[in-house]
């Protein structure tokens, strides 16, 4: 009468923000498994209270959050879940931020600025997370960010794919935005079987990162469709510029697709009154009726989030299913 | 030639975030330093960006913020300058938080809930912080929660003496609005010098933090000037039902001190209607024009903090001066 | 054969410290499991020495240890056995601490003092504790020093169970020792269906924190039957002066009940020699038979800590099971 | 007679690792101060042996260490300098790295790979530096991977400041051999005063990472002076190939500008083959007579590092001084 | 629908660095799986590439390596495969170490050196070991060094067990080749059932680590068959000089026994002209063959490590198995 | 006006457990400087409570404890005194361990023991200790198990001056009393100018580690007068045994240098009835009167620890003053 010996069997359990529930829904619905209900309110001066409903002992728990407009409400938020999840004794937690907030401040720009993008991780580990997934880093250095496994996913075939099918026989011209996105670009004029590729040389005014000058196209648009790639549209404004200065250079038409549909003020009204013909978008983030427009085609990232949950509680691959990298 | 050596000086330098400006401006006039010139906003989905203009390295470094409605972009931008700091090589970060956000959630009321107090104090370490500087923290165990000094200063001796000042003669009897509160009543009456006390006797609902029901007042206030003391008035429900419950035991007038005037709706228009003579508080968080009237004091708590940082930049003392905690 | 595959069975092992390892005993007899065959000795410098003589590895591992008197002998007793198990592969690492030391060390009363709590929770965290499974802490707070789970069960049901079964029908008010204990107080209350309360306003010098001066009762105790709690008696000092002072305002009858029956010299004496009819307590310290009196009645803490710890083991609930915390 | 008050002094020593003591001794010279004596030395396995020979207690230590050819080897002696400095007492602890080893191995380019330039920050973390001193980084976002200061200093005013000098007059293009480094040819046409630039589009198989096949110029160079700029040369096939694809796209000359001369086998002969004219770059690493050649020109790094590390001992400002990032 | 579950089985999974892979692959047949296939190369400046080519997610990982000549490589190697493995969520990872590296720094023995046998420890908790599993520690003292369990085997048995057949019925005397190793011979008598030892008292030069001077014997062995034992032997100089003394002091015969076979130049010369006749060890390191002569004798270590890692994989005992320390 | 620049001096305190507090104040008297007042009592269940009644802020403090019978209590005191020094914000805490305790336990001596001399400076660290100073460890690895710098003292010069002017002429031979010792003789053979050396071969039986069998010696001892060298008499067992083997070989005089005089029962008897003629000890631990005799010579260690702390404090060499190993 040592020990007592039991079956050791693992719980899959799902955790939803208030960022975005639909979009942990929808996940929820693939993998067939609801969001745990959970009391989720602010306190007057904004303070977040959350309680699980249900024992989340032993489990392997998903926490699903989208970190859209209200950032640091979101953040917060996420933070307080894994904490409660921590205390409560889940076994092993998987943070899954479909965007990665303030990936964009992911060194230091100039002296005494922040590295915000790997604050985030080092307070996501803090408040005890073992694991996270997330899809298509503003550099995908911030993977290294993170002291623990992080499962980065692509949607460029979600996107690829669409476009591939709708554009099939139209010359397409793969456009970076602007130079830190060439590598990218460079990664779609591959998928799209070589297509030729272009960028936007521009100068950036490091003071005011939201705002850019473009300058002039570096590489051939002439009479060519031509696909802005990026991985977020936030403010839209490097891809209305970029539009522009392609329209102006000759191009046929022009594309956007990006993971990240952010959608700032005033995104919308400048991508409804510019030239782009069509944008495509994943759902990482909510999309409000008001920010929705004709052009703007939103494609589901749930699926791609519920096999790469199911393979990482599984412990199966989630590199040769989904060209992920990890 | 083995070594360069050189006299070891100290710096103070003073940081200032966003929550309440005009609190830090009023320490940086008694220290005679001013707020370091920083660059601080939003990004359009709200992350925030922040730079300070002045070299940060090897300073003693003070970051005053006020966690103020709207606590997670507070918390979020004092995590990012803190950040900033330790990257820019302050050699020592004090934060100085005149009220400590989430203090409220100190422990698990029911099971699966955060520490949401405790959270903050390792969000806070994880971002660089060295040590903490507060006032009259909700429970003195928070102290405990920061793996490292915190100086707790308590806001009783400015209002106890502005009390004193102005009811001399009156027969006090001090209050405490809940039943975890007595223990700080206790304390006052000591202050002033053995005046009887009494608490209400209510039940709290943990389902919904934020709602009491007052029941009845335990101890005698027939004909006394009733003193309610608190740390922190947020929606005033508490004080407002404690005053109808004493006048309706007899009391004569009832007055209330508090440190913290967090001050939610619907505080100031439930506080106007009440029978309340006096509501003295401190500024430890901004108060603006809508949320001010007639019978609410305001003290400043500027000179308490700009002593104990003072002391704390010269190694002196924070307990023998102020009766602080460390 | 790139891996071989196995089944993942879990496996529960009990370890007895030497501060009262009869209740470490009765538990395993409720769980089925007898504690770990150890060899324990003092060295003659007091040096402990600890070996299980059984394999460790992969066990999920419950260190019982009742910290009694001789608080220091049993807390390094603790770390060693943990220190132990984490080196002996032991998978995951319960403290199991009926009564958690230094709980009233748990802020800085006045500056330049430890708090010891949080050391303590540290230090258990250090030599490998994963999780600890504690009754009524001092203040509930100190769930947050530690980080990880703490699973916070309560022995007020044993206790008033006891209670109601035999002072049915009698005429009880609830009456809080000092200040500090007015919420457990109220507590009570809400447990016996509204019973009334009442509270001793004292004064307690701070340099000299195991004496107190009793002042007066708050509240109506006039022929009622007093129940005072606490959640320990340790010299019994503070019980017995609020005994004579009920009596004195006309009580007609005091009963105690309280957790943790520290019971050191005087208190046995001092409540013998009281009015003080019944005093009711858990063994979740040893009372060893020279503290022992016919007016004490010591219920076992043992059942409630083997279904917390079986829940544990089970990754059940321990918070809808046991009206716990966690 | 409670203390001993002192005069508080700081004291800068200098530390040379064995990779490339000739720029320590260069760094020295400019700051007025020797590597310290040291005792440094291999065993028959290759277990290295370190020893300083004067007392470094309390000192702020720079140990300068070019991770050269056999980086492992000078990788691990790094770490067994700073925990020796650590274990003998030195205050504070900066590596000064004038090529960060493992750069390239930011982040996992497919599943199952390390991210070593993370491993490389952590490795130095845990050996105990408290702050990194580097040049040009492979990616800036590897200054995240450090908890702690990094000072980032650029060669790019150095190597700039030549090349204006030397080919004034002259039409340059600036070429980005890669999509990756698109952003740095950005920064250099800002640096020349808004020259033309251009990129090679090729691309890279990611499972032989040192090999790479060019495609095309995208952008214009014809009759132009093409200057090449890298951070590094390493096996100097990029820059060969695409000095090759300049040329037979019109480019009149080609030059390169790089800070780290790897310039591992076959580069020397490679470039020596190729129709470049002229390489610059800085001695960040030792260039032994066998690498190098006529049309190489070696520019010093030391007097920047040497005015780096002066102004983190005075606490003066990196940022200002040399357009730093810190 | 609140939780998916799923049987939780666990795998082992073999990894093998470059040390040394016919050990891996001998153990790994022992055991019944093959080394994982891994991507393993140097770039041109020596900097190591790791990719596993299978899925590593949730296994049970034992990477095992032989830190051989060019230690700093394969210690280095070695972390990158942990950090892969961390970072591709293995569920554990344990380093097998036959031949822990830096042992023989495992104090300082002067001011100001490192202690590198703790620094190796610690990197290797860094990149993320949970386990170190290591065969004959040069001091067992370096268990401790590691923050987590360390799983430590003797050869003795192998080793012993050998000498015992093969000299059966010789006059044997265990002697210790310098005062360190005095514990370790005296582990060895007690083993042949207490046959005579002695040793070699010897001034070692505390600035020369690898140079000893051996005085002479402490103990009887003329006439004897003197067997020397040692955890290693490396330049052979120390146990040559022995044997010397040893003849020079009537000893019939010298034999030795030692677990790791370093064999730095020039080992194999020595103890080839030395008057030896036997030299017994373990395949802890690989021998290449011009290391090897008549009468060197290899026992094969891989049935210890087998039974080890598939005891530690099942959660069995390895103390009660092997003998071994834990 | 962007900072407050001030002088920064450093202020060296001492402070005193009460373990010994007669060794601090006579280190005191050497500094010049006397240990801060500190009230520090035992609650009735044991529980320490320490409170310093001088500000301790920024001072650079050293925490005086002999770690003596009642090891735990003291281990607990120091580790309470040095939370208090942190949390009270001492820039620089040493802990000051004339004998460190659980020396012993440096190693699984079995499979499932602790590693207690590990823990133990774990235990420091995480109470915030900064860096030890000690003497003599009973194996110099220990060094390691701490996680900063460990100033470890000899206190062999100041035994073996004494032994040298009171033996001056006499034909001594250093004995170690068992296997694990004989590195230690072997120094002490080499300060008292090589005179010949022994030791004496034992078992111990690793169950009862107090309990050794002492079996013959290994060396030369006839006529010699024996010097047997420790670092620790405990229950003067092996010292006793030792001797009587010493003196049946033949010795004409045994004596006895060790610098830890634990002297447990029944030490001073034991060794009363021995026939050793002297024993020299050092005061690292109390010597009440009940432990002293006639034959024992105590010597001050209070000047080392002294000129150590002043150095320390001075950030001067410990190691070229006093042959310390820092």
């Amino acid at each position: 009468m040592g020990s007592i010996v039991a079956e050791n069997r693992k719980s899959l359990m799902l955790f939803s923000g208030r960022g975005f529930p639909e979009l942990a829904d929808e996940i929820g619905e693939v993998l067939g498994v609801a969001p745990t209900p959970t009391d989720a309110y602010d306190f007057a001066n904004g303070e977040i209270f959350i309680r699980f409903k249900e024992s989340v002992r032993g489990s392997d728990a998903f926490v699903v959050q989208s970190i859209t407009h209200g950032v640091n409400t979101w953040m917060m938020e996420t933070l307080i879940m894994v904490d409660a999840l921590k205390r409560g004794s889940a076994k092993r937690i998987t943070v899954v931020l479909p965007f990665y907030p303030y990936a964009r401040q992911d060194k230091k720009h100039r002296g005494r600025e922040p590295i915000s993008a790997r604050l985030v991780a080092d307070l996501l580990r803090t408040a005890g997370a073992n694991r996270i997934l997330t899809v298509d880093l503003h550099t995908a250095q911030i993977q290294g960010f993170f002291d623990g496994p992080v499962d980065h996913l692509f949607a460029m075939e979600t996107l690829a794919s669409y476009v591939e099918g709708r554009y099939a026989g139209r010359k397409l011209t793969v456009v970076a935005p602007d130079s830190g996105r060439v590598r990218v670009a460079e990664r779609w004029t591959d998928r799209l079987g070589g297509s030729p590729m272009a960028f936007i040389h521009k100068t950036r005014d490091p003071l005011k990162p939201n705002q850019v000058v473009a300058n002039r196209v570096v590489g051939d648009v002439e009479g060519r469709v031509c696909l802005i790639v990026d991985d977020m549209i936030d403010t839209g404004g490097t891809i209305a510029k970029a539009a522009d200065i392609l329209f102006d250079s000759g191009a046929a038409d022009v594309l956007v697709a990006s993971t990240h549909a952010v959608l700032s003020d005033p995104a919308t009204e400048r991508l409804k009154n510019s030239r782009i013909s069509e944008i495509v978008v994943t759902n990482t983030l909510p999309l409000p009726s008001e920010k929705r427009m004709d052009k703007l085609t939103v494609l589901s990232i749930a699926p791609l989030l519920a096999r790469a949950i199911r393979e990482v509680f599984d412990d199966g691959s989630v590199t040769t299913l989904f060209g992920g990298l990890s």
